[in-house]
């Protein structure tokens, strides 16, 4: 049977905590070699509205200890706005009901067979904020941290849900560039961690004397001045548009997720614009070492507490999405939770 | 709705010829700028098996005027064994009842969503041929050619089927290993095809005397020697390893399928092995024109009856895949075939 489960489905069972527990095994696969990622790919055509584009974004990665390879894929209709003085990029939510497509499949390792179709809206946000906080575990100083944090979208959220797996935290501050949404976030999170937090109106004072800088959010500049950054803290940003390398020069230690931290990207041809908003800078990834060797314990983290540590790039890999859908199809089918769809309607006698 | 197909299903509405008429102007569409192809990537696992592996291979592409992009993949169980003295690479049909998956699905580039799940096992054997065929209906002389065939599996029958379509066959030799298999093949395509056929027991008998030459084989060495191939002939290779440097460098005319020669392989740290007979030998495929800029009429085919032609390495790209799912999907849906999903089991209202 193929399981197809729903995000509700997914939620039922898996959390931060269990995501912490399912992705350290297989970052450790990935450093003994019985693991593999595929490299993400975005693939684009014009969109179906002015200044639009679509993309197909997919990923692929698997490992022996798991049973699965996975694909994670998101079909997606795209568009460029100006928020707060700068370009973001948006998902459009283009089909039927104002919905999105991203979905991770789960092939078997010793029969080809899809084991199961899970959306990967849950599986997203837990992957961001618990690979976020492997690595703050391992370059954050210990004890009571208070936080500093840019955004205040829903991986913003799952970047303190994940930090409280692995540090009590003291105090947040919270910034984004729209009063509201930071005032509500603040109220929100505060009283689901139970930790004292304010909303802030600059990113140099959610910055201010915090242990731990996360950064969470969709801009295409950098959100916060390196001048802000003091001896001692950790600054973990998602996505490499988040920082410019002035900043990064100033890390005692830099973790990066994976040392395959550019997009292969693919335009139609004379259409490279396409793809503008999402085209990293080049920057040599393979020069720091990867989460993987870091959780591990292959490369040091935090040596000193002075140190000024950071991560960098935390976006999808392969390992993830199979780690992450491996526990969900294998807890859900224990639970008797899903839909079954017959395996063989998407198998053939022909040799593809 | 997503509509959920069968090899049966595609096979009703979708033929040689109108597999021709479906990828000649997908091809023109990728010279204009309307059309996009990401490279092919194989990613591996060890497999269940002694001397097996696991390999999850993609590609993807799609184009505006058929309003798709697509992805197919296959999720292999992989195994090498001698054969004829070569090594050769096969698929295990590891999953239920003896099969094996192989799938193209197609997104909306307006919606996002999911429009058809379609086996590839009918569209993998037509698009080879047909595509060797928008080739061969370009490079080789006009008039009703004499074939040599080196294959008889049944990428050899479509390549012949394809053949068909743009020249009257007057004449085919083939050879395989096996004297029965190639016997029976003569046999049974001759019938199809009404034209008088032979098995011959060497690849030169084949050659000789021939204005075509087809190899459709799973060889990991060359399949024939360069030094039978006369002026005038067209000599088209699926794949890479079927033929050496010195064969392709006695061309006076060489087409590429695609500049994308090379595939992208990914295998657990130091586990380069798995990949080991799939790893091309980095052909420069960017000095030759592609096969899209032949049918769109950008570069010359062959201008001079005494040209030795070639056409090489017809592994699978997105838009064959987009062209041919997307005329079997809006086929079969006229004809009211296969089985509708509703297409949000397949959404999601969280943003991925």
């Amino acid at each position: 049977m193929t399981l197809l489960l729903t995000n509700d489905e997914v939620e039922r069972v898996l959390d931060m905590r269990a995501s912490l527990q399912a992705l350290e095994p297989a970052y450790r696969d990935v450093t003994e070699g019985r693991a593999v990622m595929r490299r993400q790919s975005q693939t684009y055509l014009s969109g179906p509205l002015p200044q639009s584009s679509y993309c197909l974004k997919t990923v692929e990665g698997g490992s022996e200890a798991l049973g699965v390879m996975a694909i994670r894929l998101t079909s997606d209709v795209l568009r460029g706005r100006q928020v707060g003085g700068k370009l973001r990029r948006e998902k459009v939510p283009a089909a039927p009901g104002g919905s999105f497509l991203g979905l991770v499949l789960l092939f078997s390792l010793s029969t080809g067979e899809l084991l199961a179709i899970i959306p990967d809206g849950i599986i997203q946000r837990l992957r961001v904020g618990a690979t976020s906080a492997l690595a703050a575990d391992r370059l954050a100083r210990p004890g009571s941290p208070s936080v500093g944090l840019i955004g205040a979208g829903n991986q913003a959220e799952a970047q303190l849900r994940g930090l409280a797996c692995v540090r009590k935290l003291a105090h947040i501050r919270v910034y984004s560039p729209t009063p509201e949404h930071r005032t509500d976030f603040a109220t929100r999170l505060g009283r689901e961690l139970d930790v004292p937090m304010e909303a802030v109106p600059s990113p140099s004072e959610a910055i201010e004397g915090a242990d731990i800088v996360v950064t969470a959010t969709n801009s295409g500049d950098p959100v916060l001045d390196g001048d802000c950054l003091r001896p001692g803290m950790y600054v973990g940003f998602i996505r490499e548009f988040e920082v410019d390398d002035a900043t990064l020069g100033r890390a005692d230690v830099l973790v990066v997720h994976t040392q395959q931290g550019d997009i292969d990207h693919y335009t139609p041809r004379g259409r490279e614009d396409l793809a503008q908003l999402q085209r990293g800078r080049g920057y040599p990834w393979h020069r720091h070492p990867e989460l993987a060797d870091l959780v591990a314990g292959r490369v040091l983290g935090r040596t000193d507490g002075a140190q000024l540590t950071m991560f960098m790039n935390n976006f999808g890999v392969g390992i993830q999405f199979a780690a992450l859908g491996a526990h969900a199809w294998r807890e859900a089918r224990a639970c008797g939770l899903g839909r079954e769809i017959p395996t063989d309607w998407f198998l053939e006698d022909l040799q593809p």
